[in-house]
């Protein structure tokens, strides 16, 4: 389904830009149309001091000693240890605006070495020294973490009086790999360090196809996919990523674990489901079974207005409840459709009224017509008007593209973010208002404007994902204004019943407000978990874990 | 769906057999039909010494001293500390045929005594005083396990030299009722201790329904569906009870929990899938929030018979993996197709041939009708042959009286029992051998003639379970005979690369097997978690753990 453009064919994409999203050559100026606007919704905006460039950055000296070196490079060979400033400069984090916004200034952090095992012989064997030694962890996949996933955290030794650790970031990318598929069960085990697109285009040529969607889809690994839990734009049909996961191999510092036996179980907790969300705090995943489906015969499109939110959100409620089936669904709010954001290659073109609805149905030829007439008639029963096809081909073809968006409001000093959260149908209006309120309000606090549009693009019988898009003018220094209002809203979100993330992982962005979610004896939990499984305290630290977060936050 | 009797009026049934199962008034003797045909397959059977009766079984005095049992009764109330013999008997175990072969004996184990508590306060109360005090806490639900989920063990006190602790079973059928429903989002939040029926009237007196139906429907609990991660009948259309649940309340020795705080979510591993399946082991559940839908506006029945049990299971597979949406299905191998007992009323009536399917729809009119005639297009593209609707429908009418004919055939000295496992759609045939071979091998290796029969009834894209129900001609003590035979069974299933329990959970029975399911790491983290919820240890020693299990075993 990943129609748009040449990575298609598999053809692994390049490096992304070290310090925005994606493809350099396809970073792209803002739309005209977008620039007259910006001023109308969010007043004058100064351009921002320009960015550092990439020879202008300046590291600390690895912190990791020789003989680490020595003993790292025993192990993977002294090849792939990398101290170099690129390596280094390249692992420093992920793509949140907190990131972007970081990584243009001169002074920056990134870890002290960049480690790139071959498979999972190796991995334990470093997690081994790492733990002896003290050197932090950081699991790195495809790198698109928006939570702060990645940062190149120490972490505090405490059998050492507080000193820093180094930390290096362990590269996946040669765990790369379709390991088996078993066509008759529909299963395929792939190596963590795969990237979407290379994996798609393994299962391919074997005439099937995995269907996880997320906007960071063409640089995002398997691995990644498994231990941020994540949601993607077909999650609607085929489910979200953990949905998805049948088997997990991970690699621990105590050792391994071959979890996930059969497609359904009563033998115990499920603890491929304490894995999954795990942020390489437990282990590194380094294997992933998945279902996967036979390459669909069609894909029909569709494209829906509503009056308003409301009656947008009660027809998706029904699509979910009645199970009619559609492969996508997504309904944008009346400002996220009047800015054109359905659709991004239409920004700017046209201010569209009421709420635009988008269906995409996949699958065998007559069960996916029959999935598509009978979604049409509960959205035309609930009051949707159809407004053709046209609409939702041109999301699919311009919907990973919104992060080069991001990149070009940024060089234009405009603050660009986005958030999610789900809840409840019942529920669901209310956190949106909560959401959308602490937002605006929060930037006004620092005299910003903004502007927030929403989208509901992930459907379950019992409720809903709420995805936010936010610009702000923001005229002092945005990653100081935005921890703040970024901090109300989290408050916002805990206070109305939603989750602290539904796509996207708690990462350290999320971790204070994890307690809240599932509560001080659901940390006890977690931390029991990894002080069996990392009892050195090695790995990423600072994700998940609160406690960790708090510590390691003065750094 | 539970229209075959008045229980589905929502009155509660009384309380079950003390020795056998369900309904006292529905123990039936053995068709004239069955008891010709028994010695042709299995030989002659020397009818059993008769089982002790009620009034006849010899218990241990209770264990628990005065001292607790004023302490509790501080707690709960003196009335609600029961050590009188039916109390202790009705709380000695479960129904697993193992179960149910001890009931025969003179001399019988039971809890010391049994505890009712009105909320998760007293809960919680008891649990700090059973910690403080070495009393192991076995939480009893419907009384259902087979398993060896309810035995009362009492574990090993490590800081008391090795004495045995007092047992108390935790009853929990004062935990009733509905707390909430949200019928927008289709959610209802039960106590832990409604029993299906309960709360099936419950929700279908405001529209609703939950749908799970396994076989102890009439007297299994919500929480002990949680707990054990049951599968019902409807699994192939509503899901297993875990992918049902939304939500629980968890009472701890260490504290309590709030889980589950989305319809989806990536804050971290979902610890909701930590508790079901946890059997007792970690906390009490205390409260379940679960999606239910609409109480159905149709119910279609269909049946088939297909050449052998492979094209059946192709049918069935692909029907899976297409998503055609049959709310029950089911494909009986050629044996239980030929006894009849895919519908129980049927057996010893006449011999079929071939393998018979069942299909239920159920839901909105147009829609269960659509997805009907599309599963019917499957299934005869892959070689079904339709047989009309009343065999469907006499399967619905009787599938909850296959445990009153186990107890007739014990009573005749036939053992029987069930057992199951799940496996890939590839692996499945092969499965299904290698476990019918261990357990006819098993029973020949002392000198019993055996007869198994086996049927598919959970099916998901990526593979199914397998259930097998046996009976057999032991001559000897069939307690001994089982736990051998069982033995080798297990082993097969472990070296067959199914899981040790896809319906049932682990229990006691099958804790020793825990291990090769999900490594000694799995087993470490299980512990660790257990270690930090119930760091005394007390709640019900010997389920999951198989080291525990080891311990206890001797008792």
């Amino acid at each position: 389904m990943f129609d748009d453009d040449a990575a298609a064919d598999g053809a692994a994409p390049g490096p992304m830009r070290w310090n925005g999203w994606g493809d350099p050559a396809k970073a792209r100026e803002l739309p005209s149309a977008v620039r007259a606007l910006l001023p109308v919704v969010l007043g004058r905006i100064p351009r921002p001091a320009p960015a550092a460039s990439f020879d202008e950055v300046e590291l600390a000296a690895s912190a990791l000693d020789e003989a680490d070196r020595h003993a790292l490079a025993a192990i993977v060979g002294a090849e792939h240890v990398r101290t170099d400033r690129e390596a280094r400069i390249r692992h420093s984090g992920g793509k949140s605006t907190l990131d972007l916004l970081r990584r243009r200034a001169v002074q920056q952090h990134a870890p002290d070495a960049v480690v790139d095992p071959a498979d999972d012989r190796e991995i334990a064997a470093v997690l081994r020294l790492a733990s002896e030694r003290g050197i932090a962890v950081v699991p790195f996949g495809g790198g698109t973490s928006v939570v702060g996933g990645l940062d190149p955290e120490g972490g505090i030794d405490r059998a050492d009086g507080g000193r820093r650790r180094a930390v290096i970031s362990l590269e996946l990318h040669r765990l790369s790999g379709l390991v088996a598929l078993d066509e008759l069960s529909g299963e395929a085990t792939l190596r963590a360090g795969t990237t979407a697109p290379e994996a798609e285009a393994l299962l391919a040529a074997r005439g099937f196809e995995l269907g996880h969607y997320p906007q960071s889809f063409r640089y995002a690994t398997i691995g990644g996919f498994a231990a941020t839990r994540s949601s993607g734009q077909n999650s609607s049909g085929y489910g979200r990523f953990d949905a998805m996961v049948t088997g997990l191999r991970v690699v621990t510092p105590s050792g391994d674990l071959d979890l996930g036996r059969a497609p359904g179980s009563a033998a115990g907790p499920d603890l491929v489901q304490l894995f999954l969300g795990s942020e390489g705090a437990f282990g590194v995943i380094t294997e992933v079974r998945l279902r996967v489906h036979p390459v669909p015969e069609v894909r029909l499109h569709d494209a829906w207005t509503f009056r308003d939110f409301s009656a947008g959100a009660n027809a998706l409620r029904q699509v979910a409840q009645l199970g009619t089936g559609p492969t996508v669904i997504r309904l944008s709010d009346e400002a996220e459709t009047g800015v054109g954001l359905a659709q991004v290659g239409r920004i700017g073109k046209a201010l569209s009224k009421g709420c635009s609805v988008i269906t995409v149905f996949e699958g065998e030829a007559a069960i996916t017509a029959e999935r598509r007439a009978r979604t049409a008639a509960v959205l035309t029963a609930a009051g949707g008007t159809h407004t053709g096809e046209r609409p939702a081909e041109e999301w699919v073809h311009g919907r990973f593209n919104a992060p080069y968006l991001r990149d070009a409001l940024l060089d234009h000093g405009v603050f660009c973010e986005t958030l999610e959260t789900a809840t409840t149908w019942s529920n669901l209006e209310r956190l949106k208002r909560d959401v959308t309120e602490a937002i605006t309000r929060g930037f006004s606090a620092h005299r910003a404007k903004s502007l927030v549009l929403c989208h509901v693009s992930h459907i379950y019988p019992t409720g809903a994902a709420l995805y936010f898009t936010i610009i702000a003018g923001v005229k002092g220094d945005a990653l100081e204004v935005w921890g703040k209002v970024k901090s109300g809203v989290n408050d916002a979100i805990m206070a109305g019943a939603g989750t602290i993330s539904h796509h996207h992982a708690v990462g350290r962005d999320h971790a204070p407000w994890l307690e809240r979610e599932i509560g001080e004896l659901g940390m006890r939990v977690l931390g029991a978990v990894k002080a069996e499984l990392d009892p050195a305290g090695i790995l990423n630290p600072g994700v998940l874990l609160a406690a960790d977060a708090a510590e390691t936050r003065g750094r």
